[in-house]
C-alpha cells in the first residue's frame, strides 16, 4: 500500500478524487520534466501481459517504464505455453510468483483484469491495460491530461463521445472520468444499435452527429470496434462515414475552441476525416505523447515514488 | 573458464559434485538476498534463443538476467530469418559473433543443445533451456532448490515421478540430479507405454500410482507431452485422470511430510487434481519462484561473479 | 543537427565524404575499445520498427543499443494494431509521438523508409535498416568496415558482387560505398535476368562468375531474393549453383589476397559452397561482429556522443 492508497489501477469509477487529482498532478509534472524521473524506479520490473493485440498501449508502457528505469518483460499470445493449454489464471500466477513489481494485462474479454486482480499477491501491482469493451483507465487519464494542457478546468465544458459507445472501453472510462472532472454535459452520439438501450445517469443520447458536436468543446471520435460485433451486423463502411464520420464542416458546429481526441488507431474516412485527425483542432498525437507520461505517473503511484 | 570450471550448463550428468553444491548453495543466497546481486552482471547479454515455444522458461531466464543487470535479447521463431532458409548452426553462429556472454538455447530436439555448444567460441557460454525429452538441467535445480527448502537433506528420501516418463526432460534430468543427491529411492510411474523399457540404474519402475506414492517424500507429476508423441497413440484424457492423475485421496498414502511438484504447465484435471495443485503439499508456485533464483545462480557461475 | 551534421542515415550515396570517412574510424575506435563506450548513450530509446522479417539486423541493432546503455522497444508484425487497419504513416507517427531517440527501420518497399523520414520531428534520427531492394547503408558500412580491418586502403582493388543484383538493397548500398571508397574497379555478375539492364556508371557487368572472379579482391556473394521475385520465374537452385555458386575452385582464380564477403543468410550449396562459407577466406562472421560496432557508430554518430 502506498502513500495514495493504490494498490492497482483497475478503473476510473473505484478512484478517490484526491488519488485521481494526484495522478493527474503528477502526469503534468513528468510531462514538464521527464528527465527528472529518469530512474526514478530502476530495477524493479514491469511484465506486459498482453493477451490481444496492441502496438501503442504496449509500446507505450514500455516506453513510460524504460522511462523510468524499469526492466520490462513482455509476453505475447501466440508464442506462450498458452499452446500446452495452460489456463490464463496459472499463467498469471507463474508470472507472479516470478517476482515481478506491476503486471500490465490487456485481454479481449471483460472484467478478466478485475479477477485476476482478486488472486494477486501483495507484492505486485496490477494495471488494466484494456479488457474488452469494460475498462481502460490510462486512456482515460491520458485523455484528461491532454485536455487539461489545452482548455484547464473542464468543469464547464460539453463534451461529445462519438461512435461505437458500445464496445467501447474508452467511452466507458472516459464518462467515469468526465464525470468525476465535473464536466457539465457528456453526449453520447452513434447508431442506434450501437448506443446504451438502458439510460446511463447523467449522460445524454445522440443519434445525430451534427446534434451532438452543436457547442462542444471535446469531441472524441471512436473507431468501430468491429473484433467485438460477434455475430451482430456490422455497419456498412461507406454509409457510415457520411452519417458519423467527423468532417471539417460537422466540426464547424462545435464551439471555436473545441478539440478532436481520438484513442487510435485512426480509420481515415471510416469515423473521420483525415483533414480532421491532421487538422489544427486535432489533439491526437498530444494524447499519445500524454499516455507515456500518464502511465509514468501511474507506475511512479503505484510503486510510491 | 571460471573458479567453478563451468563453461556451459547442459545437463546435470556432467557437473561434479563441487560444482553441484556450489550452484545449489549460491541458488539459497540469491534466493535470501536477492538485491544485493542487483547489477551483479550490469552490461552483460543474454540471448534467449528459444526454438520452441515456452512462456515460463523464457520469462524465468529474462527475469534473472534482468535482475542481475543483464541485457537481454529475445530471438523467437517465426519472426526470424529461418524464413529465409538459413540452418540453425549458422543461426547459432552468426547471434554468438554479435558477442553475447551467454546463449539460453531451447530446443524440441533431443541433443541440439550440446551439438551446438560445441560449436562455441571461448567468449560465449551455453545454457541448455531444454532440449526435446533429453535434457532440463535447470529445472532440476531448482526441483533440488525447492525441495531442500522444504526438506534440507534429501538423502533419506523416497522420490516418485510420475507421468509421461518417456518424453520428459524434467524426468531425465530430475533422476540425475536425484541420483546426485543421494536420496534414498528413486519411482518411475507411468503407463507402461511411457515408462522407459531397457531399465535405468538406481531406479524402480511402477505401473499403478498408488503403489508408487505410497510412502513418498516427494512426488512429482508430469504432464503429457503430447507434441513429442509423433504417430505414437495418445492416452485418453478421461481414463488417464482416472488411472494416472494425483487426487487428494491417493497423495494421502505418501509420507506425510509428503510435497508436490509439478514443472507447469499444469493440466488440472488430466495429470492433477486442482485440489492437490492449490492445496497445502504443493510447492508449484515455489518452484517458478526458485526457477529465478537458480537461474541467476547459474549466470552468476558461469560468468564467474 | 550534430557535429557530422548527420539527422537521419537512409542511404550512402548522401553521405558526405567526410561524413563517411568519420562513421568508418569511429567503428574502427567501437571495434577496437567497445567497452569504453558502455552506458555513452545510457536513457536514450531505440525503436526497432521491423515491417519485414529479420534475425541478424534486429539482433544487432538492438545489441548495438545495449551496448551503449541504450533502452530498445521492438516492434514486430503480426502483433500490432496493423490487425486494427491503422496504415503505416499513423504507426509511424504514433511511435515517433511516444519519444524514441532513434527508430530504425525495415519494410519490404522500396522507398518506404525515406518518405517516413520526410515525416521525422526534429527531436528523433531515422535509421533505414533495409527497405525492399532499394538501400541497405549499415550493411554497406560494415561491410567497408570488414574490408578494411583486413586490405586497408581499398582504393587499388577489385570488387565483385555476384548473384541476384536487380532485387538487392545489399548491392546497391555496396556498389554506392565502394564508388565512394574509390576502388579500382566494381564487378556486377549474376543471370542475366539478374543484371540491371541499363547501365550503371562505372560498373561492368558479368554474365559469367569464372570471368568476375578473375584476379578480384573482394568476392561478395548474394543469395537469390526469392520472396522479391513477385510473378517472375525464380532460377533452379540445383543448376543454379552449378553456374552462379562460389566454390573453392572457382575462388582459386581470384587475387591471392582475395577475401569473401556475403550478408547473410547463407545458403549453403546454392550460391556458395560450404567450404567457402567455412573457409579461411571467408569474412562472413567478420562481417556479423562488426555489424554490432558499425551501428554502434551510427547510433553515437546521431545522437551526437
Amino acid at each position: 500500500m502506498n502513500q495514495t492508497g493504490l494498490q492497482h489501477l483497475l478503473d476510473i469509477e473505484s478512484l478517490s478524487q484526491q488519488q485521481l487529482n494526484s495522478l493527474l498532478e503528477l502526469s503534468r509534472q513528468v510531462a514538464h520534466d521527464t528527465g527528472s524521473f529518469a530512474n526514478r524506479l530502476e530495477g524493479r520490473v514491469l511484465i506486459n501481459l498482453f493477451l490481444e493485440p496492441s502496438t501503442r498501449t504496449r509500446v507505450s508502457f514500455e516506453m513510460a517504464a524504460k522511462r523510468l528505469g524499469m526492466h520490462v518483460i513482455n509476453f505475447q499470445p501466440g508464442f506462450s505455453s498458452t499452446v500446452k493449454g495452460e489456463a490464463l489464471i496459472d499463467t498469471f500466477h507463474t508470472l507472479q510468483a516470478m517476482g515481478p513489481d506491476v503486471i500490465a494485462i490487456r485481454h479481449a474479454r471483460d472484467g478478466v483484469v478485475e479477477s485476476l486482480a482478486l488472486e494477486a499477491g501483495a507484492g505486485v501491482h496490477i494495471i488494466n491495460a484494456g479488457d474488452g469493451g469494460y475498462q481502460h483507465p490510462t486512456q482515460a487519464l491520458l485523455d484528461a491530461v491532454t485536455l487539461k494542457a489545452v482548455h484547464g478546468d473542464l468543469s464547464g465544458q460539453v463534451i461529445t463521445i462519438a461512435g461505437d459507445i458500445n464496445h467501447s472501453r474508452v467511452a466507458r472510462s472516459g464518462i467515469a472520468m468526465f464525470k468525476k472532472l465535473g464536466v457539465a454535459e457528456i453526449r453520447l452520439a452513434g447508431p442506434a444499435e450501437l448506443l446504451p438501450t438502458d439510460g446511463i445517469d447523467g449522460v445524454d443520447l445522440f443519434t445525430s452527429l451534427d446534434d451532438a458536436v452543436r457547442g462542444a468543446n471535446v469531441v472524441m471520435m471512436l473507431r468501430i470496434q468491429k473484433e467485438r460485433f460477434g455475430e451482430l451486423q456490422q455497419p456498412d463502411e461507406d454509409n457510415y462515414f457520411e452519417t458519423w464520420g467527423l468532417t471539417q464542416k460537422r466540426l464547424a458546429l462545435a464551439a471555436p475552441d473545441c478539440v478532436v481526441l481520438h484513442p487510435g488507431p485512426v480509420n481515415r474516412g471510416v469515423e473521420i476525416a483525415s483533414e480532421v485527425a491532421d487538422g489544427e483542432q486535432s489533439l491526437i498525437r498530444e494524447q499519445v505523447k500524454n499516455g507515456v507520461f500518464a502511465r509514468m505517473a501511474v507506475l511512479l503511484t503505484l510503486l510510491n515514488k
